[in-house]
């Protein structure tokens, strides 16, 4: 169960309910009015909770679970222990995803501005918003309904955030406009200058970074990340990305609708990720490049060129990763040989 | 056109001195007083922008820009469109530099103390320097003329910023002496303790780091950048040098003058850098080592030796760069072949 | 000398007292009431002050020291100057921190509440505790005996700090638990959402984050650090962990006892540290693995499987470090002679 200290788990839910939530087929026979009271995992899980097998490797786990509730695949209902209900659905994780979030909903916000907040009397705030305390909102700033600002952000002059987004603690934003529903996670940077200057042994010149950060609806920038402003055009991360922490992104580049970007990855600027890629952790992408749609990096990848929609490719320099595995295993064969 | 909400842009600026700023000359019979507005790449510039050509690969945008007036090599003067004035020089990127400077001059600073910032009273703070609201400036720190604090940054005791200087919101600097004009990003960390210790089995005991950060004139250090305080040496960074977003630098280093420092990059204790050297994205340097004047490390590039002056290397562990594509060539031609 | 602006040299130590607290033997015929006024390197400390030889590649040093004592290993007790009072120990660098900390003790606490800290009513602090300005103390929180936390820095609800830790201004921790003298340096983020979520096609589903982070005694958390709290069990960092900056630990993530985490390394969720593991810097690891007490990974190094306790391994992908480097020998071998 989660420490109370820290979370407040919603009210008992009935099975019948929970599978409307997840998408799911209640169990032929099962009492759709009985009560579960909490998430968990198989092996932890009490009788009023609920759990969900997504990975095959886990059906032991499964069929030792004390679970009142399980959702699976179908093809795998008649695994489920008989004291636990099968909740059957094609996407358990996702079900799991949607059950969970119904018993631990996103922390809301209590409307208010803390005493110690200084709101510009310019920006115009709604007043369902959360602010608080040592916030700074700068002139003309907007922020819409059932937003939460936490304790010493900083959102800088001009900067718009849509309604139901959040910003972490000691996060701070400029020269950006922020979508609905986005979550940035504490200390993330948003929207300063980009790192562009002409060079000269006489010393580099600054170039004005003169362009913006654009977020669209229901991205998530997680801690510490930095993301800078466009030079002339803007930096933009579309629909429904995912950015974990310390990721950089840098001037110019363009994040497609449900790419993830998973830890400590950088991206130079003016590159352009189409939908759905994915950078496992730790990569890097030089500057402008095309990642086509659905485009994969494995964890550590040094990417110097395009790369076409759908591949997944891996190494440094990149290559497609069955190559990169191919050359690997005669390579380690070559080497070992040589001894 | 920049988002007025960010950004203002300066009255229009004549075409002779506009040739003045960037130290170009203007193309013979062009009018010297006819105004330009703004600037704006050659694939959007209006009649009355100004852009610029620093690549040949980009002449075919020269040749259909409606550009008012353009930057060029004089090489290339006889290529720019007739409707748009050459204004030739020998660097015209560093040109538009500056006369993108001219019509978005640096943030300026709007002299005064936020009322909830909070400024030691043994602090030595000029009257011309504005301290944004909930920044906190320690006993004896000393900030000078024209310098920005923005909001929430946390300057501690004893810290010395020279003239012109600035730092981003939430930003923390201690125990570090700051030059002038120095751009200190969102987020940075100045001047805390270097990662040194006595490893042991009954524990690691701390050694103190009584060494300070030196930041000479004219440095800008990105976002999230952490650089720690030397161990009973300085941790220092020389003139001009350019430190971009989340690059990490350790105790004892000293990176030399006109440095570039990519993204993401991070330089061990004691490793010290020549003028004018470069870093590109997440290159790691280890520790005590001497990368000469000038010498270029590609990106990811793990180094663990000494490199000569003026030479380009990569790879990890690196290597001269030419080596490494040689042996990369041939090893992807050894792998393709044992197929 | 260290820079009296920024660092208070205690009184003068006895040689006696010097040796106690190093856990030395003081040269036979030394006096042991002689004072000494500081710590210093072989190069450069003067007749008042201490110095130490832990590696002998410094004897030529030692040599020419006018140091007016120097910790050394018994065997290079005979190296050491005649001017020069040797304190024979068998850990010169440890004897030498234990003697540096007292003359620098850690920053001490000046106890008291700054006026623009905000303290939740409901907040437990201990009355030895230092809050600085701006400071936010979340409802519930735990301050512990001697703690100090810097300006800025957000203590969210519930945080439990155990006495003598520190946080550093700008950090922010929410949902941990954390021991007695750990120290978070400025802008770490702890105990934020786990990266985790069901994806899909029609858009990613958060899954709630239920965990916490737990942090053991005597653990140092660098700057910018992120350490994201659990999915459903805890994050760990057990008892004397070190952590230096821009370092990325994921959800589940245990550290063990006494590991090193070198700046920038990441460590994938659910990833499990044995005690006295060692990553050098910009290590990654994927998730799940286990890692065996006292292994060590080489810088750069990209961790795929999971690795026995007491090896040393380096490469992406990382196998044991012998064979990294004899691979290498040949493989270097191999494409020279190819030319």
């Amino acid at each position: 169960m989660a420490d109370p200290r820290f979370f407040n788990v919603a009210d008992p839910i009935t099975l019948g309910r929970l599978a409307e939530i997840a998408g799911a087929s209640l169990a032929e026979g099962a009492d759709p009015d009985r009560t579960i009271v909490d998430v968990a995992p198989l092996e932890t899980a009490a009788p009023d909770q609920i759990s969900f097998l997504e990975n095959k490797k886990y059906l032991s786990a499964l069929a030792e679970t004390r679970a009142g509730a399980c959702l699976v695949h179908p093809a795998f209902v008649e695994r489920v222990p008989q004291a636990t209900v099968a909740l059957a659905c094609d996407a358990p994780y996702r079900g799991y995803a949607l059950v969970a979030q119904a018993f631990y909903p996103r922390q809301g916000n209590t409307p208010g501005v803390a005493p110690t907040a200084l709101v510009d009397p310019s920006a115009i705030v709604d007043a369902t918003v959360e602010i608080g305390p040592g916030v700074i909102v700068g002139a003309g700033a907007e922020i819409g309904a059932d937003c939460r600002i936490d304790a010493n952000a900083v959102i800088g002059p001009g900067v718009v955030l849509g309604a139901g987004s959040s910003v972490g603690a000691c996060a701070s934003l400029s020269h950006c406009l922020i979508g609905q529903r986005v979550a940035i996670y504490p200390g993330a940077r948003i929207g300063q200058d980009g790192f562009g200057f002409a060079m000269g042994a006489g010393g580099h010149v600054r170039i004005p970074q003169t362009g913006r950060v654009i977020i669209e609806d229901d991205v998530e920038i997680g801690a510490n990340v930095t993301i800078d402003r466009g030079a002339t055009q803007d930096t933009v991360i579309r629909r429904g990305a995912m950015i974990d922490n310390l990721v950089q992104i840098g001037h110019n580049v363009e994040v497609g609708a449900g790419s993830v970007i998973v830890a400590q990855s950088g991206i130079a600027g003016s590159t352009k990720l189409g939908e759905f890629v994915v950078l496992a952790a730790q990569t890097g992408l030089a500057g402008h490049l095309k990642i086509g749609a659905g485009a994969k990096l494995a964890a550590s990848s040094g990417v110097m060129r395009d790369i076409p929609p759908g591949e997944e490719w891996g190494g440094t320099p990149a290559m497609p990763i069955r190559k990169f595995w191919r050359h690997y295993t005669r390579l380690m064969k070559l080497l070992d040989e040589k001894g």
